[in-house]
């Protein structure tokens, strides 16, 4: 049943993306603009006090260098009043490493002109790019925004260059609801024209709100909430439990698989996969436990190891992709009971996200795919309580060396850490 | 400098709101189909057990009844495979009632013709209703869905009826981006025929999930996490911390105010907002603590209060609209140390969530103008501590006694009971 409705769900998702592509698709103007470089937008960093502000800012160049440079894509970057522009002639690459960079909001690739104070030089070359992608057939509106103390208003700049361009076109202006959009952004002495604009996660920079651990085991939910985290600044450290002989190759690679879509998303920061063994753990709770406890003793014993884990790795919380009931044993109760093995502070960002929510982000994040594939699953339990109770899984806790166990398995041995 | 950034982001957001109302009027058909029901939509229960899902439907149906009475609207209820229909003649305010209830995915106010397994009445309704809202210069889709066993496809209605409603008004057919879209849903003897659609917020139906407290100080970032822990079944208990002398009487009424709606999603459940005295612990922090250790003195004590109450309540978890880093005091370090002080898991729903995200959701609650009023504030750390360590707070906290504070705080007294 349950494994039925995911598949709808799924295909619902990716039947929506592919509209969306097409109307993107639809939408993209056939355009010879000669783009120049590129205009960053960036966002809530502005909140903040001075100091912190630069050294967030200073992060945020950092990560957009080490994208670029790791792209091995040429440019020059610069920064001015709330706004980073990168100058390439690799537009679409860069376009690719900057719509991935957390603390952005968007990006349009931009044509720039000196203009000096000249409101005809602004016309012209208006009236020049709106040739190349606006028709008699088109409806169009021309917005300008102006920064600086320039001789004309944005309003004189609309009304200007927007009549040139419908002279030259012969289209109809339209500003409620264009078909076509031509934007110009004077700051100081230049113009920059661009018809395009390019969401960026936003959030905070990468590596500015140190670190934390996952529980990683690959999934949908714990992409979700490892991107999510990684958005907010934290530096993650994604711990795989390798539960051989339960699972298989399949498990192991759908882990890794979508490690690795998460770290296109890293730029700047080095992220590894940590693995560790779960199997023994398993083994031990269902050959000596009660089955109806295996699930919490399970999650207890990842809480356990993950502690160990963040005191190695300097790390303040561990962040599971827990989600409010969606199986029988992440109740309130559980989570309770769950919570107590843990000295850290337990974070779920998907707590409270439907199903759907959570594949919609899969799927922006480039992670849907790899996260869904089907994979051998880790034994459960065959009836599982929706209200297990601590001294009840305490005594179980019991019949077998948690402590010893938990300390094996975050051993850190350089074998085990792939990066 | 963070208040000026707020502001312009609400006015960005209220920007953005009348937009979308704007929009929505425009794209409003002036149209004279007689409603006769609305045709609901639920989600995610299917993907739960018979036994499970069986009751959250019962839930979400009483939910409902709850939301409707109360509101007086006479109607007659009823389920049949993965619908709810509604009958009543007071469309629009039971489209109110049911977009506020969790658990529903959306509505559609619909006119419903019995058709027998004639596809000619089908026909012949899509036309009658198509006169009335598609004129000749629009273009339109008509979309069918057919769920059981009648002699003809939804592909056959949508040729049929289709062709119908082209010749009667000469309008031209847009499959991909239409104008106006008439739909039709058939199952068993009956065709619904509907043009709008109303979303509802998902989730699970409210009082499915257990309790939960929640820190509320009626600020967005509290009115969202309260929302978002609803949306997931749970029952919220909100526990407002009366801070005078510090406080007055305007944080007290934004805090009311709050409430008051998110009490219009809470149909089929009592809410009642629980004030508890603050004042006095702010009072002995200031005079007896370190001001540096102030903030997160005061968020322990809050827990420590919330975990009594919860005890009380038979609440599971304590709740707060905590931000990562949203201010100096939010940091991994000191939310650990504010852990420490709660015996029950804290869960932080906005915990990843931009500001502008939370500004959003709270329009979409309705909370907003409530939950942005000025207020007095609290008192603060002059200077908030990063990263506070715990046996430095856990010192402070031996001048004061936090425990007795606590308890006094927490006295279930009728007169601090509001409902």
């Amino acid at each position: 049943m349950a494994k039925k409705t995911t598949k709808r769900a799924q295909k619902k998702v990716a039947a929506k993306k592919a509209d969306a592509t097409k109307r993107e698709q639809a939408a993209a103007p056939k355009t010879k603009i000669r783009y120049d470089r590129i205009l960053v937008r960036y966002g809530e960093m502005a909140l903040k006090s001075d100091v912190v502000r630069r050294r967030m800012e200073d992060r945020l160049l950092g990560n957009i260098r080490s994208g670029l440079d790791k792209m091995q894509i040429k440019y020059v970057l610069h920064k001015e009043m709330g706004r980073i522009f990168v100058e390439t002639r690799q537009i679409e690459e860069t376009v690719g490493v900057l719509t991935h960079i957390f603390g952005l909001v968007s990006v349009s690739p931009v044509q720039t002109r000196v203009i000096g104070s000249s409101l005809e030089k602004i016309a012209e070359t208006a009236e020049r790019i709106g040739r190349t992608f606006i028709t008699s057939k088109d409806t169009f509106a021309l917005r300008a925004r102006r920064t600086g103390n320039e001789n004309f208003t944005s309003k004189m700049i609309e009304r200007e260059a927007g009549g040139r361009v419908q002279d030259a076109t012969q289209a109809r202006v339209d500003l409620d609801n264009p078909d076509k959009t031509l934007y110009v952004e004077v700051r100081q002495n230049k113009a920059y024209f661009y018809i395009e604009e390019h969401a960026c996660p936003g959030g905070l920079p990468l590596g500015t709100q140190g670190r934390v651990v996952i529980l990683f085991s690959g999934s949908v939910d714990a992409a979700a909430a490892a991107w999510l985290m990684m958005k907010r600044g934290c530096t993650v450290v994604p711990i795989y439990f390798e539960s051989s002989p339960y699972t298989d190759a399949s498990t192991d690679e759908r882990a890794a698989r979508v490690f690795e879509t998460l770290r296109e998303w890293s730029h700047g920061n080095k992220m590894s996969l940590r693995r560790v063994p779960h199997g023994k753990a398993l083994f031990m709770f269902t050959e000596e436990c009660r089955d109806e406890h295996l699930d919490v003793l399970s999650k207890r014993q990842m809480l356990r190891v993950a502690n160990l884990i963040a005191k190695q790795e300097g790390a303040r919380a561990v962040v599971t992709g827990d989600n409010l009931n969606q199986n029988a044993s992440q109740t309130l109760e559980n989570m309770a009971v769950v919570d107590r093995a843990s000295e850290l502070p337990v974070f779920r960002p998907v707590l409270t996200w439907d199903k759907e929510e959570i594949l919609k982000l899969a799927q922006r994040i480039g992670a849907f795919e790899a996260a869904t594939k089907e994979v051998k699953p880790a034994p459960r339990s065959r009836r599982s309580f929706p209200a297990v109770r601590l001294e009840d899984i305490e005594r179980e806790e019991q019949k077998v060396d948690v402590k010893k166990l938990a300390e094996e398995a975050a051993e850190p041995v350089s074998s085990k850490t792939s990066s």
